[in-house]
Protein backbone atom coordinates (compact mmCIF):
# COMPACT_ATOMS: atom_id res chain seq x y z
CA UNK A 1 0.00 0.00 0.00
CA UNK A 2 1.34 3.66 -0.76
CA UNK A 3 1.46 6.39 1.35
CA UNK A 4 -2.25 7.95 0.12
CA UNK A 5 -4.05 4.15 0.35
CA UNK A 6 -2.93 3.36 3.47
CA UNK A 7 -4.33 6.96 4.45
CA UNK A 8 -7.87 6.34 3.05
CA UNK A 9 -7.69 2.91 4.92
CA UNK A 10 -7.02 4.40 8.19
CA UNK A 11 -9.60 7.07 7.71
CA UNK A 12 -11.91 4.35 6.73
CA UNK A 13 -11.66 2.22 9.13
CA UNK A 14 -11.56 5.27 12.14
CA UNK A 15 -14.91 6.18 10.46
CA UNK A 16 -15.85 3.06 10.92
CA UNK A 17 -14.87 2.39 14.70
CA UNK A 18 -16.11 5.89 15.38
CA UNK A 19 -19.45 5.19 13.86
CA UNK A 20 -19.73 1.69 15.28
CA UNK A 21 -18.98 3.21 19.29
CA UNK A 22 -20.95 6.44 19.21
CA UNK A 23 -24.63 5.90 20.39
CA UNK A 24 -27.70 5.09 17.64
CA UNK A 25 -29.77 8.30 16.25
CA UNK A 26 -32.90 5.91 17.62
CA UNK A 27 -31.54 5.69 21.12
CA UNK A 28 -32.88 8.21 23.74
CA UNK A 29 -32.18 11.05 24.12
CA UNK A 30 -32.13 10.99 20.25
CA UNK A 31 -31.31 14.86 19.17
CA UNK A 32 -28.02 14.63 22.28
CA UNK A 33 -26.90 11.15 20.03
CA UNK A 34 -27.68 12.94 16.88
CA UNK A 35 -25.89 15.80 17.91
CA UNK A 36 -23.10 13.80 19.00
CA UNK A 37 -22.68 11.88 15.51
CA UNK A 38 -22.88 15.04 13.36
CA UNK A 39 -20.07 16.62 15.59
CA UNK A 40 -17.87 13.48 15.37
CA UNK A 41 -18.61 12.16 12.09
CA UNK A 42 -17.96 12.64 8.13
CA UNK A 43 -15.56 15.32 9.00
CA UNK A 44 -11.95 16.01 10.09
CA UNK A 45 -8.45 14.01 8.57
CA UNK A 46 -8.11 12.02 11.14
CA UNK A 47 -4.56 12.87 12.25
CA UNK A 48 -4.61 11.64 15.80
CA UNK A 49 -6.20 8.49 14.84
CA UNK A 50 -3.60 8.32 11.60
CA UNK A 51 -0.43 8.80 14.01
CA UNK A 52 -2.05 6.44 16.73
CA UNK A 53 -1.65 3.42 13.83
CA UNK A 54 1.48 4.97 12.39
CA UNK A 55 3.27 5.03 15.81
CA UNK A 56 1.94 1.66 16.60
CA UNK A 57 3.12 -0.15 13.24
CA UNK A 58 6.89 1.43 14.53
CA UNK A 59 6.59 -2.05 16.56
CA UNK A 60 3.75 -4.27 15.18
CA UNK A 61 0.61 -3.27 17.54
CA UNK A 62 -2.81 -5.27 17.03
CA UNK A 63 -4.56 -2.68 14.56
CA UNK A 64 -8.08 -3.61 16.15
CA UNK A 65 -6.48 -2.35 19.87
CA UNK A 66 -5.25 0.87 17.46
CA UNK A 67 -8.93 1.61 16.28
CA UNK A 68 -9.85 2.04 19.62
CA UNK A 69 -7.27 3.71 21.03
CA UNK A 70 -7.27 6.00 17.65
CA UNK A 71 -11.06 6.86 18.79
CA UNK A 72 -10.87 7.69 21.96
CA UNK A 73 -8.21 10.24 21.14
CA UNK A 74 -10.13 11.82 18.27
CA UNK A 75 -13.22 11.25 20.61
CA UNK A 76 -11.04 13.84 23.08
CA UNK A 77 -10.35 16.22 20.06
CA UNK A 78 -14.09 16.37 18.58
CA UNK A 79 -15.18 17.00 22.47
CA UNK A 80 -12.25 19.98 22.56
CA UNK A 81 -13.25 21.24 19.20
CA UNK A 82 -17.38 21.40 19.83
CA UNK A 83 -16.64 23.23 23.25
CA UNK A 84 -13.85 25.76 21.62
CA UNK A 85 -16.19 26.81 18.79
CA UNK A 86 -19.09 27.69 21.58
CA UNK A 87 -19.62 31.40 22.01
CA UNK A 88 -18.02 31.62 25.44
CA UNK A 89 -14.48 29.95 23.81
CA UNK A 90 -14.13 31.12 20.15
CA UNK A 91 -17.44 31.33 19.09
CA UNK A 92 -16.97 30.09 15.68
CA UNK A 93 -20.08 28.98 13.08
CA UNK A 94 -18.26 26.91 10.78
CA UNK A 95 -16.20 23.91 10.74
CA UNK A 96 -14.97 21.13 9.04
CA UNK A 97 -17.24 22.94 6.15
CA UNK A 98 -20.32 22.09 8.42
CA UNK A 99 -22.16 24.88 10.77
CA UNK A 100 -20.72 24.28 13.99
CA UNK A 101 -22.75 22.18 16.93
CA UNK A 102 -24.02 24.75 18.73
CA UNK A 103 -25.37 26.65 15.14
CA UNK A 104 -26.78 23.31 13.49
CA UNK A 105 -28.34 22.18 17.38
CA UNK A 106 -28.19 24.90 20.23
CA UNK A 107 -25.14 25.88 22.84
CA UNK A 108 -26.90 23.76 25.70
CA UNK A 109 -27.27 21.15 23.05
CA UNK A 110 -23.35 21.41 22.13
CA UNK A 111 -22.46 21.73 25.24
CA UNK A 112 -23.73 18.34 26.67
CA UNK A 113 -22.50 17.05 23.52
CA UNK A 114 -18.87 17.96 24.38
CA UNK A 115 -18.93 16.55 28.04
CA UNK A 116 -20.60 13.24 26.83
CA UNK A 117 -17.42 12.87 23.88
CA UNK A 118 -15.76 13.18 26.43
CA UNK A 119 -16.87 10.22 28.69
CA UNK A 120 -17.51 8.12 25.62
CA UNK A 121 -13.51 8.84 25.41
CA UNK A 122 -12.94 6.88 28.88
CA UNK A 123 -15.56 4.33 28.58
CA UNK A 124 -13.88 3.57 25.38
CA UNK A 125 -10.23 3.33 26.57
CA UNK A 126 -11.29 1.45 29.65
CA UNK A 127 -13.15 -1.24 27.33
CA UNK A 128 -11.50 -4.70 26.75
CA UNK A 129 -8.40 -4.25 24.40
CA UNK A 130 -6.88 -7.26 22.79
CA UNK A 131 -3.03 -7.81 23.11
CA UNK A 132 -2.72 -5.22 26.00
CA UNK A 133 -2.44 -6.16 29.62
CA UNK A 134 -4.92 -4.43 32.21
CA UNK A 135 -2.00 -3.07 34.10
CA UNK A 136 -1.08 -1.28 30.68
CA UNK A 137 -4.50 0.16 29.85
CA UNK A 138 -5.00 2.02 33.07
CA UNK A 139 -1.57 3.46 32.48
CA UNK A 140 -2.65 4.28 29.19
CA UNK A 141 -6.28 6.05 30.66
CA UNK A 142 -4.09 7.66 33.38
CA UNK A 143 -2.13 9.25 30.06
CA UNK A 144 -4.91 10.20 27.93
CA UNK A 145 -6.63 12.18 30.71
CA UNK A 146 -3.18 13.98 31.59
CA UNK A 147 -2.87 15.01 27.87
CA UNK A 148 -6.41 16.24 28.42
CA UNK A 149 -7.04 17.32 31.71
CA UNK A 150 -5.56 20.95 33.25
CA UNK A 151 -2.35 20.78 32.67
CA UNK A 152 -2.10 19.18 29.39
CA UNK A 153 -4.98 20.28 26.97
CA UNK A 154 -7.95 21.80 28.74
CA UNK A 155 -5.19 24.42 30.36
CA UNK A 156 -3.59 24.88 26.84
CA UNK A 157 -6.79 26.27 26.24
CA UNK A 158 -7.41 28.59 29.24
CA UNK A 159 -3.61 29.84 28.53
CA UNK A 160 -4.33 30.77 25.23
CA UNK A 161 -8.16 32.60 26.28
CA UNK A 162 -5.40 34.54 29.06
CA UNK A 163 -3.18 35.24 25.99
CA UNK A 164 -5.65 37.23 23.58
CA UNK A 165 -4.67 40.28 23.17
CA UNK A 166 -1.20 39.88 24.90
CA UNK A 167 2.34 40.10 23.08
CA UNK A 168 3.98 37.02 24.01
CA UNK A 169 7.51 35.26 23.30
CA UNK A 170 7.91 32.73 21.18
CA UNK A 171 9.31 30.45 24.22
CA UNK A 172 5.68 31.73 25.93
CA UNK A 173 3.70 30.45 22.35
CA UNK A 174 5.46 27.11 21.86
CA UNK A 175 4.21 26.46 25.81
CA UNK A 176 0.75 26.97 24.98
CA UNK A 177 0.59 24.92 21.99
CA UNK A 178 2.45 22.36 23.51
CA UNK A 179 -0.58 22.25 25.64
CA UNK A 180 -3.28 23.25 23.85
CA UNK A 181 -2.57 20.80 20.77
CA UNK A 182 0.60 19.50 21.46
CA UNK A 183 -0.46 17.14 24.50
CA UNK A 184 -3.30 15.29 22.54
CA UNK A 185 -1.28 14.60 19.95
CA UNK A 186 1.63 12.97 22.01
CA UNK A 187 -0.56 11.15 23.97
CA UNK A 188 -1.89 9.50 20.24
CA UNK A 189 1.43 8.81 19.53
CA UNK A 190 2.19 7.24 22.80
CA UNK A 191 -0.89 5.70 23.27
CA UNK A 192 -0.46 3.80 20.13
CA UNK A 193 3.13 2.76 20.82
CA UNK A 194 1.60 1.35 24.09
CA UNK A 195 -0.51 -1.23 22.02
CA UNK A 196 3.12 -2.43 20.75
CA UNK A 197 5.98 -3.62 22.12
CA UNK A 198 7.82 -0.47 22.48
CA UNK A 199 9.96 -0.66 25.06
CA UNK A 200 10.61 3.05 27.74
CA UNK A 201 13.61 4.03 24.88
CA UNK A 202 11.53 3.51 22.30
CA UNK A 203 8.42 5.22 23.70
CA UNK A 204 11.13 8.21 25.00
CA UNK A 205 11.86 9.01 21.54
CA UNK A 206 8.45 8.85 20.05
CA UNK A 207 7.52 11.12 23.07
CA UNK A 208 10.42 13.35 21.60
CA UNK A 209 8.74 12.63 18.21
CA UNK A 210 5.51 13.31 19.08
CA UNK A 211 6.10 16.78 20.89
CA UNK A 212 7.95 18.11 17.57
CA UNK A 213 5.15 17.41 15.50
CA UNK A 214 2.70 18.95 17.95
CA UNK A 215 4.55 22.15 17.70
CA UNK A 216 4.94 21.90 13.61
CA UNK A 217 1.10 20.95 12.93
CA UNK A 218 0.19 24.37 15.15
CA UNK A 219 2.74 26.34 13.18
CA UNK A 220 1.68 24.85 9.68
CA UNK A 221 -2.04 25.91 11.19
CA UNK A 222 -0.68 29.49 11.44
CA UNK A 223 0.47 29.69 8.31
CA UNK A 224 -2.49 28.12 6.57
CA UNK A 225 -4.53 30.77 8.72
CA UNK A 226 -2.64 33.46 6.72
CA UNK A 227 -2.06 32.13 2.97
CA UNK A 228 -5.39 29.55 2.46
CA UNK A 229 -9.13 30.81 2.06
CA UNK A 230 -11.82 29.76 3.92
CA UNK A 231 -13.50 27.38 1.44
CA UNK A 232 -9.96 25.35 1.23
CA UNK A 233 -9.93 25.22 5.01
CA UNK A 234 -13.75 24.54 5.62
CA UNK A 235 -13.35 26.60 8.68
CA UNK A 236 -12.58 30.68 8.94
CA UNK A 237 -9.73 31.95 7.27
CA UNK A 238 -7.49 34.94 9.06
CA UNK A 239 -9.64 34.20 12.41
CA UNK A 240 -6.83 34.31 14.38
CA UNK A 241 -5.44 37.51 12.99
CA UNK A 242 -8.70 38.66 13.06
CA UNK A 243 -9.34 38.00 17.15
CA UNK A 244 -6.11 39.53 17.93
CA UNK A 245 -4.45 35.91 19.25
CA UNK A 246 -1.05 36.16 19.21
CA UNK A 247 0.49 33.21 16.68
CA UNK A 248 3.78 32.04 14.92
CA UNK A 249 2.89 34.01 12.01
CA UNK A 250 2.81 37.47 13.92
CA UNK A 251 5.86 36.34 16.22
CA UNK A 252 8.16 35.35 13.44
CA UNK A 253 6.62 36.63 10.11
CA UNK A 254 5.73 33.87 8.02
CA UNK A 255 9.19 33.32 6.54
CA UNK A 256 10.38 32.83 10.12
CA UNK A 257 7.23 30.22 10.31
CA UNK A 258 8.43 28.80 7.58
CA UNK A 259 11.77 28.37 8.45
CA UNK A 260 10.38 27.37 12.54
CA UNK A 261 8.38 24.26 10.57
CA UNK A 262 11.17 23.46 8.53
CA UNK A 263 13.68 23.05 12.03
CA UNK A 264 10.68 21.04 13.55
CA UNK A 265 10.57 18.33 10.75
CA UNK A 266 14.06 18.06 10.39
CA UNK A 267 14.19 16.91 14.37
CA UNK A 268 10.99 15.10 14.11
CA UNK A 269 12.49 12.71 11.43
CA UNK A 270 16.08 12.44 13.18
CA UNK A 271 14.23 11.00 15.91
CA UNK A 272 12.79 8.47 13.54
CA UNK A 273 16.17 7.72 12.55
CA UNK A 274 17.11 7.10 15.97
CA UNK A 275 14.26 5.03 16.37
CA UNK A 276 14.98 2.80 13.05
CA UNK A 277 18.71 2.13 14.50
CA UNK A 278 16.84 0.31 16.89
CA UNK A 279 14.74 -1.73 14.53
CA UNK A 280 11.42 0.04 14.44
CA UNK A 281 9.17 0.58 11.16
CA UNK A 282 8.77 4.45 10.79
CA UNK A 283 8.18 4.73 6.91
CA UNK A 284 4.42 5.62 7.79
CA UNK A 285 5.48 8.09 10.36
CA UNK A 286 7.59 9.62 8.18
CA UNK A 287 5.15 10.02 5.22
CA UNK A 288 3.08 11.55 7.90
CA UNK A 289 5.24 13.59 9.17
CA UNK A 290 5.44 14.90 5.50
CA UNK A 291 1.42 15.41 5.17
CA UNK A 292 1.25 17.17 8.27
CA UNK A 293 3.78 19.89 6.76
CA UNK A 294 2.11 19.51 3.11
CA UNK A 295 -1.63 19.92 3.44
CA UNK A 296 -3.70 22.70 2.27
CA UNK A 297 -5.93 22.08 5.13
CA UNK B 1 -19.15 6.71 65.90
CA UNK B 2 -23.00 8.18 66.32
CA UNK B 3 -24.09 9.08 62.68
CA UNK B 4 -23.72 13.11 63.06
CA UNK B 5 -20.10 12.35 64.03
CA UNK B 6 -19.44 9.76 60.91
CA UNK B 7 -21.07 12.17 58.48
CA UNK B 8 -18.75 14.66 59.82
CA UNK B 9 -15.56 12.57 59.46
CA UNK B 10 -16.51 11.33 55.97
CA UNK B 11 -16.91 15.24 54.75
CA UNK B 12 -13.80 16.13 56.65
CA UNK B 13 -11.48 13.07 55.16
CA UNK B 14 -13.17 13.95 51.25
CA UNK B 15 -12.86 17.18 51.31
CA UNK B 16 -9.01 16.34 51.81
CA UNK B 17 -8.56 14.10 49.27
CA UNK B 18 -10.62 16.19 47.31
CA UNK B 19 -7.97 19.11 48.42
CA UNK B 20 -5.09 16.36 47.47
CA UNK B 21 -6.36 15.43 44.24
CA UNK B 22 -7.16 18.93 42.88
CA UNK B 23 -4.05 20.70 41.23
CA UNK B 24 -2.82 23.54 43.69
CA UNK B 25 -3.20 27.34 42.37
CA UNK B 26 -0.17 27.66 42.06
CA UNK B 27 0.42 25.40 38.66
CA UNK B 28 -0.03 27.09 35.34
CA UNK B 29 -2.60 27.68 34.62
CA UNK B 30 -3.52 29.80 37.81
CA UNK B 31 -6.79 30.95 36.92
CA UNK B 32 -8.46 27.52 35.64
CA UNK B 33 -6.99 25.71 38.92
CA UNK B 34 -8.09 28.18 40.85
CA UNK B 35 -11.37 27.92 39.34
CA UNK B 36 -11.50 24.46 40.20
CA UNK B 37 -10.79 24.81 43.33
CA UNK B 38 -13.35 27.24 44.31
CA UNK B 39 -15.95 24.79 42.01
CA UNK B 40 -15.43 21.77 44.15
CA UNK B 41 -13.75 22.81 47.67
CA UNK B 42 -15.94 23.96 51.01
CA UNK B 43 -19.55 23.32 49.40
CA UNK B 44 -21.67 20.70 48.82
CA UNK B 45 -22.85 17.90 51.51
CA UNK B 46 -20.79 15.12 49.67
CA UNK B 47 -24.22 12.61 49.58
CA UNK B 48 -22.35 11.05 47.03
CA UNK B 49 -18.69 10.45 48.60
CA UNK B 50 -20.94 9.40 51.98
CA UNK B 51 -23.20 6.87 50.02
CA UNK B 52 -20.07 5.53 48.52
CA UNK B 53 -18.51 5.01 51.78
CA UNK B 54 -21.72 4.01 53.45
CA UNK B 55 -21.85 1.08 50.77
CA UNK B 56 -18.37 -0.08 51.02
CA UNK B 57 -18.99 -0.28 54.44
CA UNK B 58 -22.00 -2.81 53.98
CA UNK B 59 -19.24 -5.68 53.10
CA UNK B 60 -15.88 -3.63 54.79
CA UNK B 61 -14.10 -1.71 51.92
CA UNK B 62 -10.80 -0.09 52.30
CA UNK B 63 -11.53 3.36 53.42
CA UNK B 64 -8.26 5.00 51.73
CA UNK B 65 -9.90 3.25 48.62
CA UNK B 66 -13.45 4.54 48.83
CA UNK B 67 -11.63 8.22 49.33
CA UNK B 68 -10.29 7.81 45.88
CA UNK B 69 -13.38 6.56 44.44
CA UNK B 70 -15.89 9.16 46.01
CA UNK B 71 -13.50 11.67 44.89
CA UNK B 72 -14.28 10.61 41.70
CA UNK B 73 -17.58 10.74 41.42
CA UNK B 74 -18.09 13.93 43.90
CA UNK B 75 -15.68 15.84 40.83
CA UNK B 76 -18.18 14.60 38.00
CA UNK B 77 -20.85 15.62 40.07
CA UNK B 78 -19.33 19.17 40.40
CA UNK B 79 -18.58 18.91 36.78
CA UNK B 80 -21.50 18.66 35.86
CA UNK B 81 -23.51 21.56 38.68
CA UNK B 82 -20.70 23.72 36.77
CA UNK B 83 -21.96 23.19 33.50
CA UNK B 84 -25.43 23.34 34.72
CA UNK B 85 -25.36 27.01 35.91
CA UNK B 86 -23.58 28.53 32.92
CA UNK B 87 -26.23 30.37 30.87
CA UNK B 88 -26.54 27.92 28.26
CA UNK B 89 -27.99 25.77 30.33
CA UNK B 90 -29.85 26.62 33.65
CA UNK B 91 -28.45 30.30 33.92
CA UNK B 92 -27.93 30.64 37.57
CA UNK B 93 -26.11 32.72 39.48
CA UNK B 94 -25.85 30.95 43.19
CA UNK B 95 -24.88 27.46 44.35
CA UNK B 96 -23.89 26.55 47.56
CA UNK B 97 -24.24 29.75 48.62
CA UNK B 98 -21.50 31.56 46.59
CA UNK B 99 -21.73 32.78 43.22
CA UNK B 100 -21.21 30.38 40.70
CA UNK B 101 -18.22 29.38 38.50
CA UNK B 102 -19.01 31.20 35.08
CA UNK B 103 -20.32 34.71 37.50
CA UNK B 104 -17.08 34.75 39.97
CA UNK B 105 -15.20 33.74 37.09
CA UNK B 106 -16.29 33.69 33.04
CA UNK B 107 -17.97 31.76 31.14
CA UNK B 108 -15.31 30.17 29.27
CA UNK B 109 -12.92 29.50 32.10
CA UNK B 110 -16.12 27.85 33.53
CA UNK B 111 -16.45 25.69 30.63
CA UNK B 112 -13.23 24.45 31.08
CA UNK B 113 -13.39 23.96 34.89
CA UNK B 114 -16.26 21.46 33.71
CA UNK B 115 -14.09 20.22 31.30
CA UNK B 116 -11.45 19.44 33.48
CA UNK B 117 -12.69 18.34 36.33
CA UNK B 118 -14.69 15.39 34.45
CA UNK B 119 -10.89 14.31 33.03
CA UNK B 120 -9.86 14.34 36.67
CA UNK B 121 -12.53 12.00 37.87
CA UNK B 122 -11.52 9.55 35.30
CA UNK B 123 -7.75 10.20 36.36
CA UNK B 124 -8.29 9.71 39.74
CA UNK B 125 -10.36 6.51 39.14
CA UNK B 126 -7.54 5.26 37.02
CA UNK B 127 -4.90 5.89 39.94
CA UNK B 128 -3.44 2.87 41.81
CA UNK B 129 -6.30 1.44 44.71
CA UNK B 130 -5.59 -0.81 47.39
CA UNK B 131 -6.66 -4.10 47.33
CA UNK B 132 -8.80 -3.42 43.99
CA UNK B 133 -7.43 -5.81 41.11
CA UNK B 134 -6.77 -3.76 37.67
CA UNK B 135 -9.92 -5.75 36.00
CA UNK B 136 -12.10 -4.86 38.73
CA UNK B 137 -10.70 -1.12 38.52
CA UNK B 138 -11.44 -0.87 35.00
CA UNK B 139 -15.17 -2.09 35.32
CA UNK B 140 -15.06 0.91 37.86
CA UNK B 141 -13.92 2.89 34.94
CA UNK B 142 -16.69 2.06 32.59
CA UNK B 143 -19.12 2.26 35.00
CA UNK B 144 -18.91 5.60 35.94
CA UNK B 145 -18.37 6.30 32.37
CA UNK B 146 -21.84 4.57 31.65
CA UNK B 147 -23.55 6.69 34.74
CA UNK B 148 -22.30 10.04 33.30
CA UNK B 149 -22.47 9.66 29.54
CA UNK B 150 -25.20 10.32 27.39
CA UNK B 151 -26.97 7.25 28.61
CA UNK B 152 -26.52 8.23 32.32
CA UNK B 153 -26.60 11.86 33.31
CA UNK B 154 -25.56 13.52 30.24
CA UNK B 155 -28.49 12.51 28.59
CA UNK B 156 -30.86 12.86 31.53
CA UNK B 157 -29.83 16.67 31.30
CA UNK B 158 -30.90 16.88 27.83
CA UNK B 159 -34.15 14.90 28.46
CA UNK B 160 -34.13 17.76 30.92
CA UNK B 161 -33.90 20.53 28.68
CA UNK B 162 -36.34 18.79 26.29
CA UNK B 163 -38.47 18.85 28.92
CA UNK B 164 -38.83 22.36 29.82
CA UNK B 165 -42.82 23.78 29.10
CA UNK B 166 -43.81 20.23 28.68
CA UNK B 167 -46.64 18.39 30.71
CA UNK B 168 -44.78 15.00 31.46
CA UNK B 169 -45.98 11.97 32.94
CA UNK B 170 -44.55 10.44 36.10
CA UNK B 171 -43.66 7.65 34.47
CA UNK B 172 -41.72 10.22 32.10
CA UNK B 173 -40.51 11.99 34.99
CA UNK B 174 -38.70 9.26 36.60
CA UNK B 175 -37.08 8.42 33.68
CA UNK B 176 -35.70 12.02 33.78
CA UNK B 177 -34.42 11.58 37.18
CA UNK B 178 -33.24 8.07 36.74
CA UNK B 179 -30.55 9.55 34.76
CA UNK B 180 -30.12 12.96 35.34
CA UNK B 181 -29.46 12.57 38.93
CA UNK B 182 -29.68 8.66 39.62
CA UNK B 183 -27.43 7.35 37.15
CA UNK B 184 -24.41 9.10 39.43
CA UNK B 185 -26.00 8.42 42.56
CA UNK B 186 -26.31 4.47 41.59
CA UNK B 187 -22.75 4.74 40.66
CA UNK B 188 -21.58 5.87 44.19
CA UNK B 189 -23.36 3.21 46.04
CA UNK B 190 -22.18 0.53 43.03
CA UNK B 191 -18.27 1.78 43.14
CA UNK B 192 -18.61 2.16 46.93
CA UNK B 193 -19.81 -1.51 46.89
CA UNK B 194 -16.97 -2.84 44.62
CA UNK B 195 -14.31 -2.02 46.63
CA UNK B 196 -15.82 -4.58 48.63
CA UNK B 197 -16.14 -8.62 48.87
CA UNK B 198 -19.91 -7.56 47.68
CA UNK B 199 -21.25 -10.71 45.25
CA UNK B 200 -23.57 -10.27 42.41
CA UNK B 201 -26.04 -10.42 44.61
CA UNK B 202 -25.80 -7.77 47.25
CA UNK B 203 -24.04 -5.48 43.79
CA UNK B 204 -28.13 -6.26 42.38
CA UNK B 205 -29.57 -5.31 45.45
CA UNK B 206 -27.15 -1.88 46.18
CA UNK B 207 -28.59 -1.32 42.78
CA UNK B 208 -31.58 -1.42 43.34
CA UNK B 209 -31.61 0.54 46.59
CA UNK B 210 -29.57 2.97 44.82
CA UNK B 211 -32.17 3.12 42.18
CA UNK B 212 -34.86 4.31 45.17
CA UNK B 213 -32.80 6.49 46.76
CA UNK B 214 -31.52 8.26 43.78
CA UNK B 215 -35.37 9.32 42.96
CA UNK B 216 -36.39 10.03 46.52
CA UNK B 217 -33.16 12.56 46.27
CA UNK B 218 -35.26 14.36 43.62
CA UNK B 219 -38.53 14.26 45.39
CA UNK B 220 -37.18 16.21 48.16
CA UNK B 221 -35.56 18.67 46.11
CA UNK B 222 -38.55 19.51 44.31
CA UNK B 223 -40.52 19.52 47.87
CA UNK B 224 -37.62 21.75 49.09
CA UNK B 225 -37.75 23.91 45.88
CA UNK B 226 -40.52 24.62 46.84
CA UNK B 227 -40.98 24.52 50.83
CA UNK B 228 -37.49 26.00 51.88
CA UNK B 229 -36.28 29.50 51.33
CA UNK B 230 -32.91 30.63 49.10
CA UNK B 231 -31.04 31.53 52.29
CA UNK B 232 -31.37 27.84 53.69
CA UNK B 233 -31.12 26.07 50.23
CA UNK B 234 -27.93 27.74 49.49
CA UNK B 235 -29.48 28.30 45.60
CA UNK B 236 -32.12 29.94 44.20
CA UNK B 237 -35.46 28.73 45.62
CA UNK B 238 -38.86 28.19 43.59
CA UNK B 239 -36.73 28.35 40.05
CA UNK B 240 -37.79 25.19 38.82
CA UNK B 241 -41.37 26.31 39.05
CA UNK B 242 -40.13 29.60 37.94
CA UNK B 243 -38.92 28.01 34.74
CA UNK B 244 -41.81 26.19 34.06
CA UNK B 245 -39.72 22.63 34.76
CA UNK B 246 -42.05 19.72 35.78
CA UNK B 247 -41.11 18.36 39.41
CA UNK B 248 -42.59 15.86 41.54
CA UNK B 249 -44.66 18.83 42.87
CA UNK B 250 -46.26 20.36 40.31
CA UNK B 251 -47.61 16.98 39.11
CA UNK B 252 -48.61 15.00 42.31
CA UNK B 253 -48.88 18.10 44.70
CA UNK B 254 -46.77 18.71 47.79
CA UNK B 255 -48.45 16.03 49.79
CA UNK B 256 -48.50 13.45 46.71
CA UNK B 257 -44.83 14.16 46.23
CA UNK B 258 -44.37 13.39 50.00
CA UNK B 259 -46.38 10.11 49.77
CA UNK B 260 -44.21 8.84 46.98
CA UNK B 261 -41.26 9.98 48.83
CA UNK B 262 -42.38 7.57 51.95
CA UNK B 263 -43.09 4.81 49.68
CA UNK B 264 -39.35 5.41 47.96
CA UNK B 265 -37.49 5.29 51.89
CA UNK B 266 -39.41 2.43 52.68
CA UNK B 267 -38.45 0.36 49.09
CA UNK B 268 -35.21 1.71 50.29
CA UNK B 269 -35.15 0.31 53.49
CA UNK B 270 -36.91 -3.26 52.75
CA UNK B 271 -33.58 -3.63 50.18
CA UNK B 272 -31.08 -3.05 52.82
CA UNK B 273 -32.97 -5.56 55.07
CA UNK B 274 -32.63 -8.10 52.30
CA UNK B 275 -28.96 -7.43 52.77
CA UNK B 276 -28.49 -7.62 56.14
CA UNK B 277 -29.86 -11.26 55.70
CA UNK B 278 -27.21 -12.01 54.10
CA UNK B 279 -24.48 -10.87 56.27
CA UNK B 280 -24.03 -7.13 55.71
CA UNK B 281 -23.80 -4.13 58.17
CA UNK B 282 -26.57 -1.54 56.34
CA UNK B 283 -26.17 1.01 59.56
CA UNK B 284 -24.27 3.59 57.85
CA UNK B 285 -26.87 3.19 54.62
CA UNK B 286 -30.01 3.34 56.03
CA UNK B 287 -29.21 6.50 58.57
CA UNK B 288 -28.12 7.99 55.69
CA UNK B 289 -31.59 7.46 53.76
CA UNK B 290 -32.71 8.67 56.67
CA UNK B 291 -30.75 11.88 56.48
CA UNK B 292 -31.66 12.00 52.30
CA UNK B 293 -35.70 12.12 53.50
CA UNK B 294 -34.52 14.54 56.79
CA UNK B 295 -32.38 17.59 54.98
CA UNK B 296 -33.53 20.86 55.62
CA UNK B 297 -31.51 21.49 51.84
Amino acid sequence: MNFPEWMQHIQQRTERALEHCLPSKDLAPQRLHDAMRYSVLEGGKRVRPLLCHASGAVFGANAEALDTVGCAVELIHAYSLTHDDMPAMDNDVLRRGKPTCHIEFDEATALLVGDALQTLAFRLLASPLPDISETQQLTMVQLLADAAGSRGMAGGQAIDLASVGKRLTVAELEFMHLHKTGALIRAAVLLGAMCSKADATALDALGRYANRIGLLFQVIDDILDIEADTATLGKTAGKDVDNNKPTFCTLLGVAGAKTLASELRQGALSTLAELEKSGGECTRLRELTDFIVDRRH
